[in-house]
């Protein structure tokens, strides 16, 4: 049942694709945050449908703060977001509801809920809800960011074409980070942006779509933060990153590359860099046994492309149990990868901040309101 | 904290590497499953230091079962398993104990627990703490065995030797799984399985160290099982394998390929076969929106080669903040990816499990004991 | 962080007194529940302010289901409840901010959130927090009646002033729980129901107010349910009755009667009535060792008197760290006890259907839509 | 299927009466906390069967920490606790193991795990796994006293015999905290113990058992702890309390007394005393809202008489499902509140940590490793 998830933060999302609205709470948020709602419009705006190489289903996706922030400063208690759905064309989905679209959610939801599911546009399946995890991450992230940590995500792969990666140094890649946060499609290397632009362009005319890989980077994070085994940096990333729709793999650091280096080459040497234990590669991606060892975090996310085009596919028919042909209407993204990113981020954001305050607890991000308490010493 | 996962079938973890003992609680087990003792020891086996391509270290990892199996039968509580640290050589690692080995837990756990870390042999993030998972795997597996539910591994790369991926056709790979469980070094092809020991030895004798790829199936699951978001069969497997040692990539299905395939491509088509809705391809591993379509799960795991190798390398003194050599000693693996395989079948038949009690109840898995209740009709 | 509960079917609430909405996110609800959304309303009118003896505060309190139920039927994924709060007066609370009232949780909250809690009404620690606990009780109830499961309660003590108790037979006991569920103010004896609305309006007239005891019962429950130690029936229960706010004490049965018996005196004799293992008397309130017996569960809950008077009290000043008087200005009830009972009945309904989710697997609940699977058989 | 609870700090029970070992894994508690081993002795001792007041089961209970604690400090990993069952005479359940006897676990966990159930002593039932609930609460307690917190019960009745309440007087209630953790028959007037003791020799004598209530303080917390809603302190308390087998009923401060009071009368006004936010009275037991207020919290525990007594008693035979005669053998205790009252200071310690750490993290409840680290700033 778990749509939540969260060991001192807790993320629970509700809504369906069509439902009245879809949203989230945010349980465990430290007292004390200032939130500047400006800056959640701005990241999801970045989740927001583009042009061409987006479904044409534009929603405000303006986001209804219901509880949780108070005089700009979050109170300590749930937080809940509401995001309305505004623009629902159910009847797309009437006519379909017993043909399952080939590798999306349509035919297990049916299993799994008995027939009871809400069919229409994916129902809780529905990339719509990443909206909400968007809001949440975008709170989350202004926690980070007052005590140094950034997060940010390119497209390293679309299709066949490739990014360059992310920079090895610390510095050069906050730059990358800041850059990659004011971009609109986040590509590193101007040139490939345009062509990855254009395979987009290319497979939404065809009524096709393309998938790729995305490169993260959190930088800022101290070290020794994680848990053992399944409370394992790794794991609680992974757990969150597998739950948006369409990721199929997920990388950190060079997993890839090291299954075919020897452990010497594998290996991150430890050395000391401006009184700081660091390493020299970073093949681990920021993470041993689970835990960060004060380098960046990196990973790589693997996004399938999107399931609904408008081609012809084979599929069953659920009420008749034969064979059946598919022809699927309604508005659908030819890809989703760029819109992916910030999801992405905001996963990182909440694990991260989640991971955080279970090490540090909650004051570490916010401090008591100090002229609140002028007559006495509160510990 | 997370030494304990699962949400109706709790799996809690205990134990250091140089501890009395090691072992874990596996809570939820639902009543009325036969266990077979020796079964349990047969999977101890495969999870077992073999020759020269193992740690010197040899354990007996005999499973002591404390509470929670009755006259050879699941009692429904907590199921306690206990085994003992019998070889420790902890003067091995009091020398080094501010030298930390690099990719290893050793310096992150410093940060983490602020010096009070047991640092001999890994202590708590030691690769020995898989052994429970194993114990407690070889439990459930006899409970998904009764629905026929079989899942079995193979090393489908190490180093740079590949293995032939395991059959798409499923009778195949019922066959396939069954000859993997039968095998000591699990690779499907003869040839390759005796290059790859080989190429193991060979890294021993060089005191340096490999890591590969393992590929797990599991085959005669129900479709819907999973839940959604952060509750997916992905989530959930993925939080599970990022918490063992080394690991530190997870594909599902072909998701590395389908990044830069079309979507018409990717997409797994569906159609009837032998009245059951089936998919044309498998890309998607079984699994479509989180939940399992009843086709075969299929997962990919990335090990990293062991990080403790006896070729000298390069660390920090911790006690005085320089850089320091570092000469490892005592009795490490030069491969776990032989003995991981059977620990990824455990994690992936306690996750399985877990969600199937999640989606069909305790009694789906053993029903009541029906002699005992000879008068009344129970429900 | 903890504003959720429940293990198969969790409960998470958001919202603060003065917030734009309050509402409760209810996930894991089984598939197929049949949703009467005038019953929904009726339970919320039990729990509505009432002429002289409650809050001069009239919120219209309609549920607004924002997802999670569909063509009149629970999907299956998370229900998303929402209640506007329309009549807020904070200029109220805005004078008195650092003025905590006594017993009430101003001041802890202050504490807590470090003085940046929400402290108009109470802010998320207001008793209006307990209008999504009813809405979502009332769905649970309604899935609780298909199995035969009621629920109810009456006021057992107000003040000074004693109802009888709940018949010890069951069948007498059905009938009155109906008649209290549909009676305005829930007295079993007519005579004493009027001379507790006269004492709530003494009260209220007084500017003081009062508390007392609820006795709840709920029938038809199957034996065998709840799970043990902290999964216990009565540690599930007493977890969410003490978390609605008043609530000091919770007995299960006659809890406090059998301190003063020998066991002998104690002890619920087992005979066979009807082909169905039954006890003479019910001193255990249907529970033995955390677990339902098949008897009536009972349980008498203590709420104390509404700490928001009208009286002068004495409360210190927060800024000045000096003592000071406070006179409660703002709309508060003389007594709560009438509109708690459905409170009490909503935490009762939501609890036993976690557990028998947890014992029986969704499906107990409601069974998959069979039209919808003509051509196959889905187990 | 909870044996566990805990938010941060969370403990996982396991073992039945008769298996080969009952215990409890605590995960979570923070590394750095210096365990004294006689001292979980000592609380063990106070646990242990007493003459003729108590079982003819004699149990050394010797508690074997089989993981997490290193050179007298805890390692922040799980710690294990495991206590050997030795003396079990499992011929005296074998005969009567389809008659369930009266208000025990006997009959409702043959229900609840269909036949399977370990039914020698209670199994899982028994009180004998309040065994390693009181190691677990020995090392919490050393961690809180360290901190200045300190935990005390006292037996307030037995049968229809009274002791006196604990001091409303702090300093006075910390002084008779001290003795009562140093008698071996808790109660504060040494005349009513005497009769206590007498009483509970007598109705051993007569075959038959008596309960009581146990008063407990805690002393020395900080205000602000808690959680609102279900992560009360009373919700926290009460689901660990209700867990405990033999408990019916659990209040807070004096919530009976105050059902029965005017509001004016049974609010604690706020008053500054040295500097401190007190209260006036502390009807509230030092609980608003479900956070602690700084004020001693207090609770009393109702404890119903030990089902198991030799007189005659009426059941019905599980197999023949007929009305039945049962005569108990085997070893009983006429009375375990005299035992009890540390299983509650346990239950309080644990619970109250788990709360602090939630609130203030790891590192208040010990600081890292100053030497560890001599040449860096860890933060």
């Amino acid at each position: 049942m778990k749509s939540s998830t969260g060991q001192c933060l807790e993320l629970t999302l509700f809504g369906e694709s069509h439902s009245a609205s879809i949203g989230a709470i945010l349980n465990g948020m430290p007292a004390g945050v200032p939130v500047d709602e400006a800056e959640i419009d701005r990241q999801m705006d970045k989740r927001r449908a583009k042009g061409n190489i987006s479904t044409k289903r534009h929603e405000a996706d303006r986001v209804i703060i219901e509880s949780g922030i108070f005089n700009g400063y979050t109170t300590g208690t749930p937080i809940g977001l509401r995001i309305e759905n505004t623009v629902q064309r159910s009847k797309d989905y009437e006519e379909a509801k017993f043909l399952p679209r080939p590798s999306h959610a349509d035919y297990t939801a049916f299993l799994r809920y008995g027939g009871y599911q809400d069919y229409r546009g994916g129902g809780h399946f529905s990339g719509r809800l990443t909206a909400p995890i968007v809001a949440a991450g975008a709170i989350c992230m202004q926690a980070l960011a007052r005590r140094g940590i950034l997060i940010g995500s390119h497209i390293r792969t679309l299709h066949t074409l490739s990014d360059r990666p992310f920079s090895t140094d610390e510095a050069l890649l906050r730059g990358e980070i800041a850059q990659m946060n004011d971009a609109d499609i986040a590509v590193l290397d101007e040139a490939v942006r345009v062509q990855m632009i254009e395979r987009m362009e290319a497979a939404a005319k065809a009524g096709d779509s393309v998938g790729g890989t995305v490169e993260t980077a959190i930088v800022g994070l101290p070290g020794g933060i994680g848990e053992p085994f399944f409370g394992s940096v790794e794991s609680r990333l992974s757990a969150f990153l597998f739950s948006i729709p369409a990721v199929k793999g997920v990388i950190f650091g060079a997993g890839d590359q090291m299954c075919a280096m020897y452990g010497s080459e594998a290996n991150d040497p430890f050395y000391m860099k401006d009184g700081k234990v660091s390493t020299k590669t970073n093949h681990n991606g920021g993470i041993n046994g689970g835990i960060t060892n004060g380098m960046p975090v990196r990973f790589t996310t693997m996004i399938k492309p999107t399931p609904s085009i408008f081609l012809p596919q084979e599929t069953v028919d659920l009420q008749t149990g034969e064979d059946a042909a598919l022809q699927i209407h309604g508005r659908h993204d030819p890809a989703i990868i760029h819109r992916a990113r910030v999801v992405l981020d905001s996963a990182a954001a909440i694990v991260m901040l989640d991971l955080l305050i279970e090490r540090f607890g909650p004051e570490w991000v916010a401090e008591p309101k100090k002229e609140a308490f002028p007559w006495q010493n509160t510990d």
